[in-house]
């Protein structure tokens, strides 16, 4: 057993103490897990849109202080009572969805969002309604069941998975959120077919997930679209075949362009930008008949998405994909497995990385055009 | 050969001069027709709101005059050069939603909405842009490729399906659209499993055809919504198993409600009203993670349905279905065939009756809460 099991560990984190301000570096204690948790010594962690947009203080379920962060690799420090899916020492990734197997949605075999952990965790406490973390005598509010914004996180036993330990956690800790995101709404929500025609509109760690997961579904055209020229290369990198700047059509809309390109519109779109306008021109442009249209990007508390009825009534559908459809614990240990065998690529998405001192320029470099992925090492 | 064929035929027709007036019954003038067309002696139609909406001028692909209707059963009058599907003395339904088995459409087997006459039908011609009604010297539009409110009519070879003559065209008329609609977009569309629970919004033809096809899926909960408490009766005398009353609920929502009724949300929904907030309503009471709503009414010229995105990345999914997903040529006689084994109801739907003569008073019936379906003699 390790030497602070059952003893608080004092460990540095960056902390959020209030919305639209930097993340503050400090010295907390996090209490020991609970009967049902686990705690985690983590190891990296990814910088995600989700993070800064809880940041910036626009997220309703956001509260303060509190520890953000939620894709994050790392080990097991210790378990609480009853814990046996993970043990000390395990190489895990952290699930901001969870899965229990047991509630009545892991239970349907139609659906990732087990709900077992879901109410306390938009609360920001751990599933007995408390928290883990105390910082100059105020208790830290968790966040999206993870948390890994600190060098050692207290989660739900539902909240994590073990992975083969061959697999570099610097890598590893993109499954827990973007790379899973996209290529298992490409994969599993969508379902994308040999031959079809694909449009991903915004092409960041998401978009890239997707063009990758329309590729290994052999997808026959993959239409890139992005406001940013830069991205062309990266999107063609990682298999478009076809790139468009929507702000370059002149009178055009890309709506247009793309039933155009497409002879009658595509098959599969993805929304990976959280824009509600895009959303609509992504449902638009699929095919009459049989266009599937995924949401992926999270809009802007209180923004709607609309189109015309008769959208729908002419045969398009549209759907959302949360967490790529993917359930953590039954199926992530299979997608690192796929990485190590190189049929899955994680490394090509990271560009930038820094340490936890130096968490607040990650930050920075992401809302640069130029950066996919940044990796903070934690330790 | 007919003794008509290859003449005009004169008879009587309910012309739709302008917007907004009651149809004129009139003499008009019926061309012969021509390569890949056929002359229909229509028996019966069934009046549909669609009707009376493009007469309203509400209809921003309406255009006048013409002849409106489109829910017809006759027989084969003539067949022009090259067509092979039908012959004289054929018992057939219009079909407003053409297959013709050969274009992209009919051939992806993704859908029904074939688009080999869909061009023409829009601007109210034959495929070769003519037309085939004259009236004191005026040519009269023809109308979702049907115009079944003349004791003739000349339509594509694709806009017709024989059926066994053992049918009754009073019933099978209804074929054409309503009952096909709602049976097919509950078993086609949305694919109804056994056991589930369906919410269906809006009682009226296309409603109870929905209900109708949910009792043959073996759902489990069948809630009918209408702000007509007259429809309760009909809904449980076609296998509702609750009906709910939205404006009688008091401060709680129609979403609300039907959540409390099914520990969660529902399985299906289906809209049947045209009600672009219904519609929104009709989604949002859908399970989370798995919930589809469907979108069978059409919405005036125009409006919008929205959502939060979110209620789709939650796994919620919207579609739209028309003429039921059903194949007309391929899939109508089996229909026909059930009913005639009684396998599925058509009779029960029909609650009042016209002669052409007065057809107009068959749209005040329909405008009537009891109101079903008014089936109009035409001969």
């Amino acid at each position: 057993m390790s030497s602070t099991a059952g003893k608080p560990i004092t460990c540095k984190a960056a902390v959020a103490w209030e919305a639209a301000k930097p993340l503050t570096l400090e010295t907390i204690e996090v209490a020991p897990p609970r009967a049902g948790e686990v705690r985690v010594k983590v190891e990296y962690t990814g910088l995600c849109h989700t993070d800064y947009y809880t940041l910036s203080g626009n997220d309703p379920e956001g509260a303060f202080p509190s520890v953000l962060g939620h894709e994050g690799a790392g080990y097991v420090e210790s378990v609480g009572e009853g814990v046996t899916n993970v043990k000390e020492g395990d190489s895990v990734i952290l699930l901001y969805t969870a899965e229990c197997k047991e509630c009545k949605f892991c239970k349907s075999g139609k659906t990732n969002l087990c709900q077992r952990v879901r109410a306390t965790q938009g609360q920001g406490v751990m599933p007995d309604g408390t928290k883990r973390f105390t910082c100059k005598g105020k208790e830290l509010g968790h966040f999206m069941g993870t948390s890994c914004f600190s060098q050692y996180t207290v989660v739900s036993q539902y909240s994590l998975v073990a992975v083969d330990p061959k697999a570099a956690q610097d890598k590893t800790c993109l499954l827990g959120c973007g790379v899973t995101t996209g290529y298992g709404a490409a994969t599993k929500t969508a379902k994308i077919t040999e031959g079809s025609t694909v449009a991903v509109f915004g092409v960041g760690c998401v978009g890239l997930a997707v063009i990758d997961g329309a590729v290994a579904s052999k997808a026959g055209k993959i239409i890139a679209v992005d406001t940013n020229d830069g991205k062309e290369s990266w999107a063609k990198k990682f298999g478009a075949t076809d790139f468009v700047n929507p702000s370059k059509l002149g009178e055009q809309s890309i709506v247009d362009k793309l039933v155009e390109m497409t002879d009658g519109g595509l098959d599969y779109t993805f929304d990976c930008t959280g824009n509600v306008k895009v959303m609509r021109s992504a449902l638009e442009a699929c095919h009459k008949g049989w266009g599937i249209s995924t949401v992926i990007g999270v809009a802007a508390a209180g923004q709607e998405i609309s189109t015309r009825p008769f959208q729908l009534v002419t045969g398009r559908k549209w759907q959302g994909s949360a967490f790529g459809g993917v359930k953590g614990r039954s199926e992530l240990p299979g997608l690192v497995d796929k990485y190590l065998n190189k049929q899955f690529r994680v490394d090509d998405y990271i560009t930038h990385s820094q340490d936890l001192d130096h968490i607040n320029q990650g930050f920075d470099d992401m809302k640069k055009g130029e950066c996919i992925r940044c990796v903070v090492k934690m330790q």
